[in-house]
């Protein structure tokens, strides 16, 4: 059917979510059925408010270049939408005769596609409404991984492993490095800093998930025997890490959002804090923050594709009539790496949250198995460039 | 004269001070005067441990991979060599027959090395002590600037744009962005992140250096001013922001190393804490820490040649019959970038701090000027890469 396609970008970005919104323009215009392709402007606010934008108009140069640039360049929000909003948001779409709409998020945006989706077909109103997955989480259902993840993964392989050649070059003088990892919940992009190691005594030494709870006194043992085996210890800890009872480690930052999940953070500090109770260790600690999903120049080549792909696909399905579904990436059983882009109704998907499977954490609740490892790898597109370690043969001491 | 060589890195890493090292040993190898090529392991504490490792049994393929890898390949030290320590570094050079010195490092290694060639002098021992400048701080005297900070520059211009990218896009969610960059007296570094910039209005919209004290209230004011008026506002804040009184902004963590240089800390902390104290706009902070000087994947290629060349010309300089000298790195006059190395006593930069000039600051101590950007813009290598900004041509608003 004849109608305007509307795109927004929901959520936290990435590095490549406006890989989808290129993938989304560039199929949108090889179809006449689809007439004015519109942007919201900071995503459903944006239509809230009709801040709407034309896509056409942007240039070939300008949606080229939007597959380096991070970040959502349509903007995004956070924001809970209403039962009331819902109406309002059908009767825009309305208005605007508005027939494909592709909204660019996590869990939370999927279950708002999926109420537009429910509240179109129950009031008669013919459309198409798709889902896009894009979380550097990696924690939505049904889908293999999800776009955003494997380019963060990158990000944080590369800080941690480089951070970790610092680390060991200092030696002594400040021997234990902490990184603070996202993921409120699922442990997947801390587990993926395990992507760093070449050898099993390369850094991160330890990872610490919020699947698994551990205490305190587990996490200093841990530590200060790594400490003491190679003289130096690099460890993962996610901003979600939890003891055994469920409670969070760190006091957090105690700030709320708009869908109520509280932000964590002082995860790094309270670990310090526990070192130094027990030892006089020298401790360190790397808070990469937002640019763990925003890092451009570590955009995963394999994450960059799908992205697009993801876009690409999106628009096709609602061509051939889905709606209320969302796009997966299907991988295919065997060595290789083989994937195929798939449909899965939202409702498996709005609200779900995938954390990391037992299987993918080792059994002392502190590094990944092999199979988290076979998993991930590919994700992070080309292998991270060789170093120079050096075979320090010894010179003879004299006497 | 014949004799063997030794070399020692110390002091912070950096993402290119490898290439130092790999200049020095391949110019040695070229040198018949050289017998053999020798690696301190962790810097000066090394040799005063008489652990020592022989360089020419390092592979080619690990010399070439060296210019790749981040953090000092020998390991470093942070250790204040007492007066003691010097008579015994000296009977150790003698010892091990060491006529050729390269300490690769910053002011506190120059003083060690001016100290090392001026205590042989004394003792009529002939040797050539020749110091490598190395500093993402960028704060040694005489050199036009330091190997290490047009990396780290780049790294944080990079940093601070792509996490300006994605703090424009989150809009209200969360408009204020902090990043804490490294530098605890110069502010070389936060400078830097206005390299960051196409647009005066771009981030990051203000930029705080401890060479000019600021109140906390005119910070509060200039951030509210900038959200007033753009929607965001993203702030680069030295470790070492202090008030117009000199004293640190923020608490630190109150860690004092060797050199009783106290370890500053909480800074964006502070600044978050005081505005929201004022306003009710949520404020986020990325703290990318050790990140600044690792960073392999951004290395600038102007600064990986200039470390690699510096340590060659150390080796010339020696084999010249040069010591108790730096290399320096000097700039021609005139619109492009040209350099040459030079030699400058090491008793004229031992010790000296070489903090940003007024000139390079802003009237208002939150920016930077022109002259700065001129000075800065080659040190970090190829332009960053150009990124999409959509053109948002608005969808007329329909009734």
């Amino acid at each position: 059917m004849k109608g305007n396609l509307l795109i927004g970008q929901s959520g936290g970005p990435t590095a490549v979510i406006n890989n989808s919104l290129a993938g989304i323009i560039q199929e949108a215009m090889d179809h006449e059925a689809i007439g004015g392709i519109y942007g919201m402007v900071h995503a459903i606010k944006g239509l809230l408010d009709q801040e709407l934008v034309d896509l056409r108009q942007e240039s070939p140069r300008t949606l080229e270049l939007l597959r380096a640039t991070p970040a959502s360049a349509l903007g995004t929000v956070r924001y809970k939408v209403t039962d009331a909003d819902y109406e309002r948001i059908l009767d825009l779409f309305i208005k605007y005769d508005i027939r494909y709409f592709f909204y660019i998020g996590g869990n939370d945006s999927m279950d708002t596609t999926h109420k537009v989706a429910k509240l179109a077909a129950s009031r008669g109103y013919e459309m198409h409404a798709i889902g896009v997955p894009k979380t550097v989480d990696n924690d939505l259902a049904v889908t293999d991984h999800c776009p955003g993840f494997g380019s963060a993964a990158r990000f944080v392989a590369t800080a941690i492993r480089d951070t970790g050649f610092d680390t060991w070059a200092m030696g002594e003088s400040s021997p234990i490095k902490l990184m603070e990892i996202m993921g409120r919940n699922a442990g997947w992009l801390t587990a993926a800093t395990a992507l760093a190691k070449d050898e099993p005594d390369d850094p991160p030494h330890l990872i610490y998930m919020p699947e698994r709870g551990i205490t305190m006194d587990q996490v200093v043992s841990d530590v200060l025997k790594v400490y003491d085996r190679l003289g130096y210890c690099v460890v993962a800890c996610s901003e979600g890490m939890q003891d055994p009872d469920g409670h969070p480690i760190g006091e957090g930052s105690g700030d709320v959002d708009a869908f109520g999940h509280v932000a964590k953070g002082g995860v790094v500090e309270a670990v310090e804090a526990a070192i130094r109770k027990t030892s006089d260790v020298k401790t360190r600690h790397d808070k990469p923050g937002y640019l763990q999903r925003s890092f451009a120049a570590l955009q995963s080549s394999v994450d960059r594709e799908e992205a697009y792909q993801v876009g690409r696909r999106a628009v096709r399905a609602a061509m051939e009539g889905r709606t209320d579904v969302m796009v997966t990436i299907d991988r295919a059983d065997g060595p290789g790496y083989e994937i195929s882009y798939g449909l899965a109704p939202l409702d498996k998907i709005a609200n779900v949250e995938h954390v990391l499977p037992e299987t993918y954490i080792n059994a002392e609740g502190n590094g990944v198995t092999d199979a988290f490892i076979t998993y991930a790898r590919p994700l992070i597109g080309e292998p991270l460039p060789p170093y120079a370690r050096l075979a320090m043969h010894p010179v003879p001491k004299r006497a």
